[in-house]
């Protein structure tokens, strides 16, 4: 088993933010910078195209961290932020960029690559786990959360379907294809989001997806807009949603 | 035009608490304790078989009042809390009883009686509101916000059609049938609430409803559970809704 390498270390407005490594993968972990108490961890997935420190992922982190003294982490998916990319990975890009160039719809083929995608992060996610929890401050017995939209969905509803350590989850903004049977699988606490004039994904799929988990508590925020056109205050109810789960009062004014 | 007249006032937690008539019309508005400053005004529309000063009437006032500041007054419906029924009013209550007790479908008659009740509520609640902006500590400049949910729906929706003082509003619980084209008229940022599993209205119908609003900014909060399990994190839900529209942080940790 690996364990978390620590790469580089900065603060900001009462948050320690850290790189680290665990094995081959790259992340970051965002944590208060008041103490060393145990908090719970929220782990967050990034969108296609993205890395473990974009600004979604840094700014979600900072909402949680200082919001509720939370620690969270995430890590690049395989092929994105400076991870190596296979030659299946350039081909399907391509064949994704083509189909944009075109006008055509890219909905199969992101579909298809992230349900791959999740093949490899799933175990990859477990282990970055494994040794996060063996940090003093994160430890073994904390709930553990995880956040994450598009391809963050994609990868997170079948690790939420394959490891009970997770027992909350924000998902949202992806088809039902690949992931309904694993959402049949998941009975912990949802909260799902989606575009309700979303172009790429149809809103009967959007609300199937929404459907398939077996979860007894889950909700459905569907935001008015566009694919991209997420609210921003989504992420503060996300916030809330992990802090209402996992006991912690929000103190912004978020 | 008829003016506010207080008939009883206690306080509690921060919150006075006034009973007031306007005419014919029974009503208790809430307001912090602390000051007269002018604050935006919430109307809340009670539940069908309630009144103005139900349990979660007063729970969502005092929510309204302590979290943002603002007054939040609600006003029985007619036939309701007291205040006469007409003899159609008996009538359809009667038809509405045998329908529940023989377990036939209430919804029909739920839509045609609350349909009724919303021709002889809204003026009631515009009456009520010129009234409520002659008192110095609302005004007529500040904001009106509407919250109801299932007849507070009924009511709201096409008040909020009629007035334009109100600019932003809580609705769910309802079915499209009576409400859709009066929601057409309607551009100002809603929030709605629906039960996924909604044993009297179909699922497919409270979606309509969400979906008629002409609001370009409109969010949709779908909860897996029953008719009567809308939970209670939507209450907050409604005050930080209320509060960004309204320019109002949360002071709670609500």
């Amino acid at each position: 088993m690996h364990s978390v390498e620590f790469t580089a270390e900065s603060s900001s407005n009462g948050v320690v933010e850290r790189d680290f490594t665990v094995g081959e993968v790259t992340g970051a972990l965002w944590s208060p910078a008041s103490g060393s108490d145990r908090a719970p961890l929220v782990l967050m997935g990034h969108g296609g195209g993205m890395h473990k420190k974009a600004p979604a992922m840094a700014g979600r982190a900072h909402l949680l961290v200082t919001g509720c003294g939370f620690h969270v982490a995430t890590i690049d998916a395989p092929g994105h932020g400076g991870r190596p990319r296979t030659a299946h990975d350039e081909q399907e890009i391509a064949v994704m960029q083509q189909a944009m160039a075109a006008g055509e719809p890219v909905g199969p083929i992101v579909v298809r690559y992230n349900a791959h995608l999740a093949e490899r992060a799933v175990p990859e996610w477990q282990a970055t786990l494994d040794a996060l929890q063996e940090l003093p401050e994160i430890g073994a017995e904390g709930p553990v959360g995880y956040f994450g939209l598009n391809m963050g969905t994609a990868i997170g509803v079948p690790l939420a379907a394959a490891d009970p350590r997770i027992t909350a989850a924000v998902f949202g903004i992806f088809w039902p294809e690949s992931l309904a049977e694993a959402a049949k699988q998941i009975t912990i606490p949802i909260e799902f989001v989606l575009q309700w004039d979303d172009e790429h994904i149809p809103r009967q799929s959007g609300l199937a997806l929404f459907d398939a988990f077996a979860s007894k508590e889950k909700t459905l925020h569907a935001n008015a807009g566009a694919h991209k056109e997420v609210p921003r205050f989504e992420a503060d109810s996300a916030v809330r949603f992990f802090a209402r789960h996992f006991g912690r009062a929000v103190t912004s004014s978020a």
